[in-house]
């Protein structure tokens, strides 16, 4: 976030988020605003921008009967109102079934919860102009192709007409700003202009552009302010839902480098909006952060690491082909190697777990040595159980700790054993079968089976 | 496909195509067609795509005594005929190797091994020309660069000569429609064209392009059908054929997010010609589909999942880094976590298996749970054999079950066991070592491990 | 290396690097130079450039007090002199910090450790016309936005001079061609020039590009050689350093491909500088090569595989999920599956591990079976052991082999079991406890924990 873009928030505004679109092109039966960029919904990121710019009042626009919708705003901005839209009567029908919100005068936005790449920063100077005078402000932008959009007519910066292609003449045609939807209109014009909307037209529908015209027959102001065309690109399929998460992702990867984290291939790691890598966090290629994670100074993440709920002190080395979750907290030091999972667990300063291994609902003491197959056996069918394991413990390889159970510090824990009842500090525990050899009988073990498997095989023949 | 490129399907048209190039620049021991996108092999894409455009008689024109090639045309079009091209002369030399092929009078397309692009709807449009009265249709693209590119020369729509670089004129050279190689020849005309190609040139080759002049001074008319570029590309090295692969792969992630799938990052996701992906599912970064995988509704692959052969039903969540293959089913709901491989195995609805398993040779009753660690051994050294786990069984973490075996409905397995024997229903079976622990003992077995240690080091020294 | 790379090495140059740059905008606690590329340091690629263009004597200008830079140049280049710049006074004053190196008359060639991407062949050429009478030659590219850059003005292939973007006239300004600060000047003038450079400017620094002007007032030939920009681009921050990453990856790519390696998604797979593909090798999307690989003719890597030090025969087969490290060897057609590790192990010829494996200072036997989740317990604690395994040999699943150990050729070991001591040859070892069926049992224990989780949620309530 830019300094500027909280110039606003002392004298707030009103965001109005047009979010019942039916999004039939997703083929999903999920609703197009909860599709989620970086692991937050589209509708989440909106209201995180129109906040973030200064937004004080937020009212949201939905399907009737969304439960789901509901749900998400209340849990991402509990206070915002939530007003169904009865019929699809068009923009400007959808801006006033909010009308309540409307009320008390204070400037309005007019955001889509389709369009989410559209930053804080962006908010904030669309509802710039109206601070010296404009009525509306409409966001534009220079389409590399224009075809199918509203074209924006201006003079000496000045918003003339916004002219949908059908109505446009050929040099109008020719004009490549274009509107993106987005609109800021003034407190004091933003009812009269929104109400005085006909749906005079052929789809007998009340668009929110008309504003303009009125504003302008009104002898108003109207401001245009620039946008990026791909900040501006709305989410209409899921090949657009990949190029917008494309976009959110570069913003992200280019955030996390410059604040000092190497990514050796950026375009193959995938951030969370809420990832925060710290100053000389390597990542090598193909690594993927889910929500929650936070990464120390000077860690790493090998290839193929998936991390989700997560939190690395600093120097911990992991990977590659780690697997971090729910709740996974490693302490300054700590290493990870290949195929290791850990859930709900703790591990202290320096602690390591090289290959092949599951920590679930467990503390690992500082130091200690989790061999490689080891398995925290934390659920008997029913219940969730702890594992301790003390400081300095050493786990012999492919041991099963049947929780709950503890190790205690400096013990030790013989290969291949199953612990199930709890080991003193310093004691050593064994528990597996003794070893049986018998000379020779491999080679008589393996002429049966052929024998055997050519017996089956002549019978089926 | 589009429901035009069928059109033709009620006259066939006969479809050379042309497979025996050495592909010297692949630096391969195998032969260039053979090589595969998306795994299909050049030569695969190109028949499926000229049998889906309406060729009811196919040609293959190969390198004598490549069985592997041979091999593949029985595989892919059982009644494709094989003709071997002894010498090499040419490309008009190579379609009459084919001969028996163009008796009858059908129209002709001649397509070629190396350009795996070229779709069905091409074939059918490059057909088109032919039956409003074309002798010859010649397919052809606007080159960004025609450096080197043979140039269409036409007039009012019509070709009138295809000009090689080394010929043009200079005004010809600036020309950009260029001679994609493809060409398709009504059946009045092929044969009597293609006998009259002479091999009066520099490299004493008969060229397919020679048939555009001679229908031309016959007065024929010879038609041009337009290409992007990018379809038109031949593979002649492996960089190439990377190219062409991610051409292909854009078209099938297009198509699977279009149909309702979020691949999250289509560009890391990789699939197969055959994959299919249901309506709301969702793919996260870095995922790989081999042939034969069908995803069912509202399933969900995590990041590092490696699919082939294998076939998931509605809402089943795997991954990440999950591997199935060899006839992998995983009913509805099944739950698969990380490290965890699937082969020839049926896993009914609700099974979970949520880390470091190997499930082979296996059938897992509904709602059955499988604990970390659980290998099923299925081989002894000879022979392979089956796991049966019934509805409801619970299997303990680092068990291994070995088959052939049983395990019945609602019976558990404790952790850490080596279960030979079939555990009835309702049954609790263990297979593990007593524990020993030994209290103070780790203690002095590490103190003589690091004397034993300095003895060897003092030893060597 | 192109032959002509090497024409100078007969009358080798000198060339100086400036390293001593703080790079301040990596934010790091790492020197610059010493951020990697495909695993070799920025200076390691300029001072392996330079040498393979024929430099005789090596000259590192560094910051003082940086052991961490000495000790690189120390490991990459031995006989380099290492200067440090007491003052930061400009680039012309760091290159006399290294004045010793400049006695002697060689041609000179200032290179900059933070363009790390500048070739072998470009320092030859940068360096030819020096041999043609010219006393300096610049380096410069045709910049697609040239703001801010030096601009190189020329007349008939001679430079007149380089005239920084804040003293040029408006004409001077729509000049593209841009100074990549790169020079060699010729052992007759290199001294007298440098010496003479001032620091009258706002900065009081001494300008390296004063030489120029200097040289034009002497009546000297100043020559101009072009370069790519992508290639003279420098590296500042961590984007700049991913950006100059994806280059030289994409070098490593072609290389491969070109030498007969099918990289199926060359955009998703990491190279070494050192990498070694062999001829009819496949990589599969999503691997990363570490350093010191090696793949033999006809491997076949599979997705999501990380090597490091590791060399394949010839057809071997690996992956998807495969960590290779640690002097990694594998044999001829030796297949490994997925989520298996080795580390330092030599697998000889047709040996199996398909599953869940680590194998660690260990050797493998010829067509040796290893099932499924067998893991050699290589560390005690305080020392590694070896685990030997004979030839044909079958290690039972879920095995753990505690080393020091062996287990004969033929021999074969039950799955489950913990080998403590040596098997002979063909014999067989079982290691585990006893299986305990106990009738119905699973259905009480079921209910116990069932009511025992009530007990303690009642509680807790």
């Amino acid at each position: 976030m830019t300094a500027g873009a909280n110039k606003g928030a002392e004298s707030g505004f009103t965001a109005i988020v047009l979010a019942a679109g039916k999004g039939t092109r997703m083929r999903s039966d999920r609703p197009k605003v909860l599709h989620a960029l970086a692991n937050r919904s589209m509708l989440g990121h909106v209201l995180a921008a129109v906040q973030e710019a200064g937004a004080s009042r937020l009212a949201v626009v939905v399907e009737p009967g969304r439960e789901d919708v509901a749900r998400e705003i209340e849990r991402l901005a509990p206070g915002a109102g939530v007003h169904p839209q009865a019929e699809r009567l068009g923009t400007a029908h959808a801006v006033l079934a909010a009308r309540a919100a409307l009320e008390g005068g204070q400037d309005v936005i007019v955001a889509f919860g389709d369009t989410p790449l559209i930053t804080a920063e962006t908010y904030a100077r669309l509802r710039a102009p109206l601070r010296e005078g404009a009525a509306v402000a409409v966001l534009a932008f220079e389409a590399a192709d224009p075809t199918g959009y509203g074209r924006v007519l201006t003079e000496g910066g000045r918003v003339l007409a916004i002219r949908e292609e059908k109505d446009a003449s050929e040099d109008e045609r020719r004009v490549c700003l274009s509107n993106a939807g987005l609109m800021a209109l003034s407190g004091a014009h933003a009812l009269s202009l929104l109400e005085r909307i006909g749906n005079d037209n052929a789809n007998r529908e009340y668009y929110l552009t008309d504003a303009v015209a009125l504003a302008v027959a009104d002898g108003l102001s109207v401001a245009v302010v620039p946008v990026a065309e791909a900040e501006a690109q709305g989410v209409n399929d899921r090949v657009q839902l990949s190029q917008a998460e494309a976009t959110i992702q570069a913003r992200l990867r280019r955030g996390a480098q410059l604040g000092g984290a190497t990514l050796m291939a950026p375009e193959t790691v995938f951030l969370s909006v809420d990832t925060i890598l710290g100053r000389d966090v390597v990542v090598e290629p193909h690594c993927v952060f889910g929500p929650g994670v936070v990464v120390g100074d000077g860690c790493t993440i090998r290839a193929f690491s998936h991390l989700h709920d997560a939190r690395l002190m600093e120097g911990a080395d992991i990977g590659p082909h780690v697997r971090l979750r729910g709740g996974a907290v490693l302490g300054a030091g700590v290493h990870l190697g290949n195929f290791v999972e850990i859930k709900n667990a703790t591990l202290h300063a320096g602690a390591k777990a090289s290959h092949l291994t599951y920590l679930g609902d467990a503390e690992i003491g500082a130091g200690a040595n989790i061999g490689a197959g080891t398995i925290t056996c934390n659920y008997d069918g029913v219940s969730k159980h702890r594992t301790q394991i003390g400081e300095g413990a050493f786990i012999g390889s492919n041991s099963a700790l049947v929780a709950p159970v503890s190790v205690g510090a400096g013990a030790l824990v013989g290969a291949g054993s199953v612990i199930t009842r709890d080991v003193p500090a310093d004691a050593l525990a064994v528990a597996r079968g003794r070893q049986v050899t018998r000379e020779g009988a491999a080679k008589t073990l393996r002429q049966s089976l052929k024998a055997a498997k050519a017996a089956r095989e002549a019978k089926k023949g």
